[in-house]
This record gives C-alpha cells, sequence and structure tokens, in this order.
C-alpha cells in the first residue's frame, strides 16, 4: 500500500514520523505495510525529518504515479492545493486532506467527482485537530439527526477570550504576546475576524446535515471588537465571551452563525479554555454530546489522517463499499441572520443626566424587546456620562437593529459600545 | 440481515422502535433490510411496543436459529446473559450488548470464544449510554497510546454529589428525592458504592490498554461518606469532588481505582453535572480528548447498540476482516494501591486547646508528608471542640495510610472526618 504525501511542512513531517514510529501497529492493524512513496515540496534543500531521496518539487510524480492508490494533502491554503486534489481524484485515488479551505470552499464539487469515479476524500484534519470530530458525526450520528451544533473550533481566539478574563488585560496586549508565543499568527486576522471559525462551521454543518454549506452564507462576527469593559460584565453576570460557530437545522432551514457569544458558566462550553477546543452536537436521540481536545499541534493532526488513512486503505484493500457517505448530498435552505432570535447585551455610553434610561427603554419597547436586567454604575471615569449595560429576553435580530438605529440617533447617546448574543 | 434480540425491556423497545423508525436510513447504509426477527422476554402478557407475534420467552428460538447472524442482548445481570452469549458466540453470531457485569466479568472469556470462531462482541453500550467512547477508543486511539483514562461514569452519583454542591443538602435527603425522581434505584447499593463505576472502568481500562482487568483488581470506594461539611470545605478551596474511575498505564504497569476526588474548578471534569457522564482520554499523540453527554437512557442506549449493530452487519454482508479488536489480548500488571501517589484531604475534629495542630504535624512529618495548607474555623457548634482541615502535598497512599493509623490513636482526637484525594 503506497501513498504520496503532498507538503512536507509541519504537520508532513509529524505525519512522517508516525507512520515510521508505528510501522508495527499499522502493519497489524492493515495485515500490510503502508509505505510513503513521495513527498512534495518547494524547495528541495530545506532542512526537515524527511530523507531527500523521498523530496520532489514536481507534483505530477506523484499525482500520476499509478502505484500510489492514496495522496495526503497537507500544503495548506486553496490553491494549487485544489487543482492537485482533484487531479488526484480523477486519477481514480483516494484523497485524504487537512486542508479546510478547499474542503469549506470545494467541498461539494470535490464529493461529486470522488462519488463519480469511485473513491472518496477524508477531511478529519480539517476541524479540530486530534478530536475524532468528524468520524463522531458520520458514525455515531448515521442513524440519528444531528439538530444543532455549537462549537469553540478556533484555538487563538479562544487563547485571547481566556487571557483576557483570566487576567483582565487588555485585546491588543493579549493578542502580542499571542504572537510572541505562536498561539497568533504574524498576521492574524484570519483568526481574529472570525473567517477560520467560518470555514470550520461550514464544513462540520455541511457534513452534519447531508448538505452545502458555503462559507460566505455564514453570517460571521469576529472577536476584534470584544473589549476588556465587556469580559468584566460578562464575568459580574454569571457569563463567559466565546467565539461560538452556531448552527441549527430545524423544519428544513438551517441557521448558521459565527460570533462572540455570552454563554453562563452552567454551560459545558464556558470551561473550555485556552487553546482547547470542543464541539457539542445536540442529537435527536442520542441527546448531546460533546467533544473537547486539542484543536491543533502537528501531531495531533497528524493522527487525525493516519486514521483517514487507515479508513480509506482499509476501503482500498478489501474494496467493501464505505458504508456511510452523506456529504454533500442535498440543497440547503439558508434562514437569512435577521430571523435569528436570541437575547442581547448591549453596553453604551450616554449623557449623565436624568430620563435617559426612559428613552432607551421606550425605544426597545417600541420594537417588542424586552429588558432582562440593567447595570448603571457610578462612574468617574468619563466626565458627565455614564455606561449603561442591558440584557434583554429573546428577540429577533431584526427588532434589534432596528432598535439600535434609532438609539444610535439619540443625542444622549456618547458612545456606542457594543453588542453581544447571549446563549444557553 | 436478520437479528434476534434477548430482552424486550426499556433498552429492548427503545432499539425495536429506533430500527422501525430508521428503517430507511438503515436501508441506505446496509444496502439491505434490517429485520428484527425475535425477542426475548420473560413475561408474555406484558403490554408492551413489540406485537406479540415477535416474542418468545424461549432463548433458543433465539440463540438457535440458523436465520439470525446476530444477537442483542439487553437483558442486564449476569446471568443467564453470560451463558446465553458466550452459547450465541460458540453459534458462531455475532453478539452486540448492555451489559456492563458480563463484560467486566467476562469480556476475556468471550472475546477468546469470538476470536477463535471469527465472530466478535461489541459492548459501545454497556459504558457512556449515547457517548461513543468504545468507537472512539479503538479508532481514535488505533495507532495512539491510551495512557490515562479520568471517568465520570455513573449518572447517579454525580447528580447526587451535584445536588448536595448546588444546594448544600446532606447526602441521605438528596438520596432520597433521587429515588423518588428515578435517578437513583430502589436499591442505589451498586452505584453510591462505585460498584457500577468498578464495573466500567475495568471495562475501559481492558480496553484502552488492551489487557484484562478485573474489577477485583480495582481499588473502590464510594460515596456513601462524604458528608455535605466535605462538600463545602472544597467549594471554599477551589474544589468539587466527584466519584472518579482513574486509571493510568505506564512502564508497562496499571494503576486504577475508583473513589470521591477532589478535582480543581480548572479540571474540564468539574463541570459535569448531573445524570451526565464524561470521559477525558489522555493519549500519547492526540493529547487529552474529553466526551461528554448522557450516560443513560433507553433512546441513547439504543443509538450505541445500533452504532455497534451497523459495524457487524457490514462486517457480515461484506466479509471483511474488522481492522481493530485489540480488547484483552495481552496480561496486566496492576499496581499495588498504596504506591498510589497523589494528594490528600483530611478532615477532622480534635479537642479545642494548644498544640494539638503541632501533634498532627509531627506525625504528618515523621511520615515524610509535607502539608500545603490548613483551615481551622472557629466554631460554636461542638463543644470543645475544633474541626481542623488539612490539605498535603503529593504522597504516597502508605504513608498516608500510616499518618491516619497514628493520628486515629491521639488522644486530642475527638472525631475522624474524612481522608479524600485530591487529583488535578
Ligand atoms: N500546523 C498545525 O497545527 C495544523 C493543524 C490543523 C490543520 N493544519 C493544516 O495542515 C496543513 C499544513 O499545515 P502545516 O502547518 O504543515 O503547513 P507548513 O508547515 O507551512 O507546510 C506546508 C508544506 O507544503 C509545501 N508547499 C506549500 N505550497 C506548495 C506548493 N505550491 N508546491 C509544493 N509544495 C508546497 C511546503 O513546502 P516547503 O517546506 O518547501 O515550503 C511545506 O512543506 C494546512 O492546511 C493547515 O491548515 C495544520
Ligand atoms: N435503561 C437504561 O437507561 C440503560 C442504559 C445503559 C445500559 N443499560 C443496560 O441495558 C440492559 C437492559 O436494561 P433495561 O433498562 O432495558 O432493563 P429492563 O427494562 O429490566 O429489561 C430487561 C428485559 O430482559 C428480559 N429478561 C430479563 N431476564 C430474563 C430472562 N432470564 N429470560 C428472559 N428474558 C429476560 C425482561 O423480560 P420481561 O419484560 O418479561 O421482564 C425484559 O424484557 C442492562 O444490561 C442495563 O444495564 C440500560
Amino acid at each position: 500500500m503506497k501513498i504520496g504525501i503532498l507538503g512536507g511542512g509541519q504537520v508532513g513531517q509529524a505525519l512522517w514520523d508516525t507512520i515510521h514510529m508505528e510501522k508495527e501497529n499499522i502493519l497489524n492493524i492493515l495485515g500490510e505495510p503502508l509505505e510513503i512513496k513521495k513527498v512534495l515540496v518547494r524547495d528541495l534543500s530545506k532542512k526537515r525529518d524527511i530523507p531527500k531521496d523521498f523530496l520532489t518539487n514536481n507534483p505530477d510524480e506523484i499525482i500520476y504515479d499509478k502505484e500510489i492508490s492514496l495522496i495526503v494533502e497537507v500544503m495548506g491554503g486553496e490553491e494549487p492545493a485544489h487543482t492537485y486534489i482533484k487531479r488526484a481524484l480523477e486519477e481514480k485515488k483516494f484523497v485524504v486532506t487537512a486542508n479546510k479551505e478547499v474542503i469549506a470552499l470545494h467541498g461539494d464539487e470535490l464529493h461529486k467527482i470522488a462519488r463519480k469515479k469511485g473513491v472518496d476524500i477524508a477531511f478529519e484534519a480539517s476541524v479540530g485537530g486530534g478530536i475524532p470530530l468528524i468520524k463522531t458525526i458520520k458514525e455515531a450520528m448515521a442513524v440519528d439527526k444531528v439538530k444543532e451544533i455549537w462549537a469553540i473550533v478556533n484555538g487563538t481566539t479562544n487563547y485571547i477570550l481566556t487571557k483576557m478574563e483570566e487576567e483582565l488585560r487588555d485585546f491588543e496586549e493579549v493578542l502580542r504576546e499571542a504572537q510572541k508565543l505562536g498561539y497568533a499568527e504574524p498576521d492574524p486576522s484570519k483568526d481574529i475576524l472570525g473567517l477560520d471559525t467560518k470555514f470550520k462551521l461550514a464544513i462540520l454543518s455541511s457534513f452534519a446535515y447531508h448538505t452545502t454549506i458555503k462559507p460566505e452564507e455564514i453570517y460571521t462576527e469576529g472577536i476584534e471588537k470584544i473589549s476588556l469593559r465587556d469580559i468584566q460584565y460578562a464575568k459580574e453576570l454569571g457569563y463567559k465571551i466565546k467565539l461560538l460557530a452556531i448552527s441549527k437545522f430545524y423544519n428544513g432551514e438551517i441557521e448558521v452563525r459565527v460570533h462572540p457569544t455570552m454563554i453562563p458558566l452552567s454551560s459545558p462550553l464556558s470551561s473550555v479554555n485556552g487553546v482547547y477546543n470542543a464541539i457539542l452536537l445536540r442529537a435527536e436521540k442520542r441527546g448531546d454530546v460533546l467533544l473537547y481536545g486539542e484543536g491543533a499541534g502537528p501531531y495531533p493532526t497528524a493522527m487525525a489522517l493516519l486514521s483517514d488513512i487507515l479508513e480509506a486503505t482499509h476501503t482500498i484493500l478489501y474494496s467493501v463499499p464505505r458504508y456511510y457517505s452523506f456529504a454533500y448530498l442535498y440543497p440547503s435552505k439558508i434562514k437569512p441572520s435577521d430571523e435569528i432570535y436570541t437575547r442581547y447585551y448591549i453596553r453604551l455610553w450616554v449623557k449623565d443626566q436624568p430620563g435617559v434610561l426612559a428613552q432607551i427603554a421606550k425605544i426597545l419597547g417600541e420594537n417588542h424587546i424586552s429588558i432582562s436586567s440593567v447595570i448603571q454604575k457610578e462612574t468617574s471615569e468619563k466626565e458627565g456620562k455614564a455606561e449603561l449595560v442591558i440584557l434583554t429576553h429573546k428577540t429577533y435580530e431584526k427588532s434589534m437593529s432596528k432598535a439600535i438605529e434609532e438609539i444610535k440617533l439619540l443625542p444622549i447617546l456618547e458612545e456606542w459600545g457594543s453588542l453581544i448574543r447571549i446563549e444557553v
């Protein structure tokens, strides 16, 4: 059983190591040895764990090699990874990938090609590092129905929010530290703005609901506007702020969104700290199942790849039909984001004068939004200004947007603070 | 594909329902229909969801039926379930069971028979209800190595401890309420004394470490001696008390134990409340993976059974070799319980007079146990007595047992309170 690997970076090298270290174990499982024939890299002269003989900078040497029946893609980025995977599938090779961009953007196309050619594309490693998310959805939920997904799938943002909360430090400061420690990239915008989380939610939801959800259909907010004040208020009120990936599937309609969310301390997701990831699946019959673990790292990711590789090679060796392959089957109907129905936290600075709260309460009331609690603190921080925090009961996003537009026109508004959704 | 079910109680009926409701889904997955031919019960006249035509009170009608290739056992109890399963395997039938007693006590024997006969016995439903624990250990960890298991696998005791902590109520009172609500059995001793947890830990550890661990080899303490005072002190110190199933595998030696444990709030297991179950697997390469969900209930359990049924029928239909079956392979070496090395919480009542703490500290010191903190509160509750709480640094169980023996002989000791292990 010969395989090729596209990419010999962090993950590619961890996979190389693991396959060599676990040689006997793999032989026991498969009944024959698993051999890496070639690894694609850009720079042949770079120092790495993989011996030079096994390296190539020509993708065709792997994609069109007749001896290779499975290709692992760990290059990253949309192109040329997408094109290479497509070619490999068309050559009737099984593909295993860790590439969230490619799956989120082209999962449906690639699955169609795989089905037509009688092969498969597996992508456990694209979400949640070493946590077996896809496997659990695919197998444990095969005869169940996933109704909701609640997930923390970006280690960088979770690390930042955790640090801000634990050490009461500012976003910018914590971000700089995270960059220094290697928990955030030099250009952290994909993580901070929620794009990485959006890609992962597109993959998980498409897979769990047997449909195609495009990243651009997902309402997305990042954590860039979360201030320490919000985190402090949340703490005071018994909540934590997490960047959540949320999706729900009811009555044929899918609600799907990524945004900072206030969750109560009683939620099992509230104790997911630092770079850890977790996903809560709400299924019709199994009820809630939560999976938690290290969401990244070369070795956990290599383990996820290896699980997929073993499953695929087993399929190849014994030419059995794979018994579940529901991904990207049906069209989806996405619920418009202004129909989101949830609770809200609002923070704003107003003129410190009588009747201010009444004006704001009036606008909320006119928009059928009812207030569940209010905090107004004496402060000497800003002369003549008062900071107001309002928690609402459940309401529609549409009503809330309208109310906020109106509040923003009030002469008593000094400074807009923030709007954070609250979920239980 | 015809199957037989031994047992038509809560779980048996939920399985019957599910297989009928999900008929089409199952057909899609297997490529042919799954048909329940017969269900074994004791009392043919009892009212149940299963039509009378499908019932029998003669086990041989199922076990020796040539058309039936898979048998599901959901009768419960050690005998006659164990004997029936054995006969079924000897008849070369695949077996799927929810029976923790049978697997914990006879797992090795049954696996040996299954291997000899070229069939398999699956038992996902025996631990953790609808949480895919066994599947995750089997597949995600196939090429990894599980080094530690930390689990909350008994809903009854977790419910009681949670209620005591949240509502500051006594053990007895909460237990009675749990019985009334159906969260505890009329005879709750198997749960309360930790026996149910012990069975489950024997199963999980045998499976994860590819060995045989007998329940009687597991050091076990129940929650019957946990008082509200301990829970209050734990809370004050930033801990929760949970009945943990713990096992570790290092240097060829297995440490395995069940007891109430103080865990810090930062531990992801500390937020597992009520009847929920969770298991934390510490693996060599994947790192920590935690699985959490509903640990019981007829429908979650039926889903776990169905996953096993589908996997087994797939194996039968396509006669592929199953690609992992490591359970009960190697002999095990169990670490003696007096070599446990951990931190301790001690609570005791002493005479309220000078020099008392010094006497106790002296004994601890002589046994090489160092104190990490002490709480002594003024109390008017018991005339002339003071309550002392001591937290130690890590030490050996052997040293601690010796120290306690000596402390119990001190004339200044008024009343022994409790000893609880602290883990992080
Ligand atoms: N690192 C993690 O913890 C982690 C976790 C989960 C998922 N992932 C995913 O795993 C994938 C790989 O990540 P990584 O951290 O291993 O990345 P990396 O260290 O940057 O490695 C990328 C590898 O691909 C090669 N490569 C890139 N573009 C190429 C091209 N056009 N032609 C030929 N070779 C090319 C690079 O060659 P050179 O070495 O010659 O530059 C390098 O060997 C990404 O999709 C990532 O999102 C990573
Ligand atoms: N209930 C749960 O939530 C749950 C969760 C996880 C695991 N489990 C496990 O699943 C198994 C079944 O639990 P359950 O709650 O369904 O139990 P149950 O309601 O008591 O059902 C037991 C069934 O087996 C039949 N039975 C028992 N002994 C028999 C015998 N000697 N001969 C013929 N039939 C016999 C009974 O027949 P009659 O109906 O005629 O009495 C009944 O139909 C147990 O191993 C349990 O530990 C249960």
